[in-house]
């Protein structure tokens, strides 16, 4: 019997709700009892629940339940298609990138704007990723589906408890406070607003949505013109202390190497980044006549067997191998999914790498060490944006559950 | 109401054995009815607890109740000092060392064994290590305590879920089923017997017994003649998804540097380990007429601002700083702890190694990271294996607890 006043009932609520979506999240199609059963709440609560969440356009109930066995069949729970969306943003370097995810993390709206990389400023960055965030929500509107909140991935450092970015050295940002300004010129203020690591949240993504249900502990490396790794431990991501965590970019691989804008020298970026590997292959980084990246260009080449391309992407899977064989030997983990460009690369960067993990890697012996493209690629971020926020809704809906609790 | 079977009341009870003696050892000097308050269970619960917990040597009853206010004083409840002693051992690469450590963390019995640097096969280990715990345990009979488990710290990498050391290079022992041969050896049969990296049993130990509570995010560093790391994340170890973690040794810091034995080449080991830097300074690594490891005479040479030392251990801190870059890079966390024999050489290391962090950590500007000498030094690995098995007990005092429960 539970004893506790208002605030304790609140919190016993919020609690129940969660279960209950969750677990209409991770097994479709079960009945109101099927979900009492499995919650070990009354069917009572359950149905008051549901009923909430019906109502409040999270939870569809769609037809005969998917259960094999006697005795009278329930109706089918699941997520609604239709229920509120998670609206995620990408800054990246050299382009803008959106995406509307709904509750089942099915894909809706994807964009990508190229921008001029670099140079532009905080102003016009921030007022760039206002207007797409409206244009967005348009769309949202135009498809009959609300916003649950939006998610902004950025490729920088970000203060896990502040949202302020303390600095994105490809962007030639510091110190933005990119919570407050995007609360403030978005207009979203009744909704969560939420600022990431872009690393951080393409493992996110690669675990929500990379569609390997087994896969509980990896390091996502996204190589883009940065390089970053999202770490996931026993399926959570593992952010570091402050937040400031998985930058690998900033290895040092060659410590003598060449300066890097960190600071340091010799960082894997610097070596193994997008622009180090176009200019080693003799691909313009910024093809004539825009549009592009100059990765379709590297691609035709190593295609067609063109020996810098070739000798270029495998040095890159040389750094990267001694990068990560660090990674491996610090923290022990037995997958390493390559995303970004990587993903696109991996068909030849990969023997290169392993030989480096192999030579490196102290427990490679006995311990193997499985290298995978990933099937989300330079999507990953935007995406894991938007499950973030999505996510959030289903491990907290009561505040989008509306009717008085029965 | 408690509805479950005895499978249920016993979990229950055990749960609730562990969360009275957690709470008498994190307050010392409380009442049966301050326990029953703080942890909400009922006098009577509590009170029949405490009991079994004196029967069995776990608690002492010693006096009136240091509390502040009004009403009749309990007595005051403390672990017992004559309660069961952790037995931890540490299988050195050039020492063997024992210690045992009450509940409370006092050490009662420290040993440390000079054994012949490397060359000793399995056979001859295995055999001094059950010497040795026989010995420790005659000690303790002869103190009047019992030993409520045995831990052992060895320098290589542990399966944490079999007990099997799969290598330590150092001391050229491969796929030792430590645990198994151990348990026979020792005739240890009945009690835990644990078995566990050196360097995560230290930074374990830096966190137990290295008088800063507040202090729950750190990296110890163990210098010996291997290098290892102890990664603490919010006051738990962090090992690995499989144990193999922490290897920071084998960080390549110079990746066309000279070979190492794990078939790396640059690793942190081979350019910063003791064998290294006394080898750099000058000094015969075993003096001759034997005793000691070439540190004292090290010391001595820095303290006599010798060139060739203070080249040597500046140098070390050079290498040490660009591998805890990459560490703090990759994890963010904001301590570094040196310990062993790093905590003796920090006064001379700490300037270029901090140089380094300041260059190559990125988060540097705005998140600073601390660098401090263990005060355990090289005595922290052994600790932290007798440590263990009092965690053990206060984390499940139920198989030590006789009498029937009422």
């Amino acid at each position: 019997m539970n004893q506790s006043g208002p605030a304790g009932q609140h919190t016993v609520r919020r609690h129940n709700s969660a279960l209950v979506l969750n677990t209409i999240a991770t097994a479709d199609g079960l009945s109101r009892a099927s979900v009492a059963a499995r919650t070990g709440l009354t069917k009572a609560t359950v149905s008051s629940l549901v009923d909430r969440m019906i109502t409040a356009g999270l939870v569809v109930d769609g037809g005969p339940e998917h259960r094999v066995g006697r005795g009278r069949r329930g109706t089918a729970l699941s997520l609604s298609p239709t229920g509120p969306h998670g609206l995620g943003v990408e800054i990246g370097v050299d382009t803008l990138s959106c995406a509307l995810v709904d509750l089942t993390g099915r894909v809706r709206v994807s964009w990508t704007l190229e921008v001029e990389p670099r140079g532009r400023t905080v102003e016009e960055g921030l007022s760039q990723v206002a207007d797409l965030v409206g244009l967005a929500q348009a769309e949202a509107a135009r498809l009959g589906v609300s916003v649950g909140g939006v998610g902004v991935a950025v490729p920088g450092l970000v203060e896990s408890s502040t949202g302020l970015l303390r600095s994105a050295p490809n962007l030639g940002w510091r110190d933005v406070p990119l919570h407050t300004e995007l609360r403030a010129r978005t207009g979203v203020t009744d909704r969560p607003l939420l600022v990431g690591n872009e690393a951080n949240l393409a493992g996110l993504a690669e675990l929500w949505f990379g569609g390997r249900e087994d896969r509980r502990d990896f390091v996502h490396v996204s190589g883009e013109i940065g390089i970053g790794a999202g770490l996931v431990v026993s399926g959570e991501l593992f952010p570091g202390v402050r937040g400031f965590g998985g930058e690998i970019g900033h290895l040092s691989v060659d410590p003598a190497g060449p300066p890097c804008s960190c600071g340091g020298r010799g960082c894997l970026e610097r070596l193994a980044g997008r622009a180090a590997v176009l200019a080693a292959a003799g691909v313009p980084a910024e093809p004539e006549g825009g549009g592009g990246d100059g990765m379709a260009d590297l691609l035709g080449r190593l295609r067609d067997h063109d020996a810098a391309a070739l000798t270029a992407v495998t040095d890159a899977g040389r750094w990267l191998g001694i990068a990560m064989a660090d990674v491996i030997n610090l923290v022990d983990i037995p997958t390493v999914v390559l995303g970004g460009t990587y993903a696109r690369l991996e068909p030849w960067l990969r023997s290169t790498l392993l030989a480096e993990l192999d030579r490196r890697v102290v427990s490679s012996g006995w311990a193997p060490i499985a290298v995978e493209p990933s099937v989300l690629g330079s999507r990953a971020a935007v995406q894991g944006a938007a499950g973030w926020v999505v996510r959030g809704i289903l491990d907290d809906p009561e505040p989008f559950l509306v009717g008085p609790p029965t």
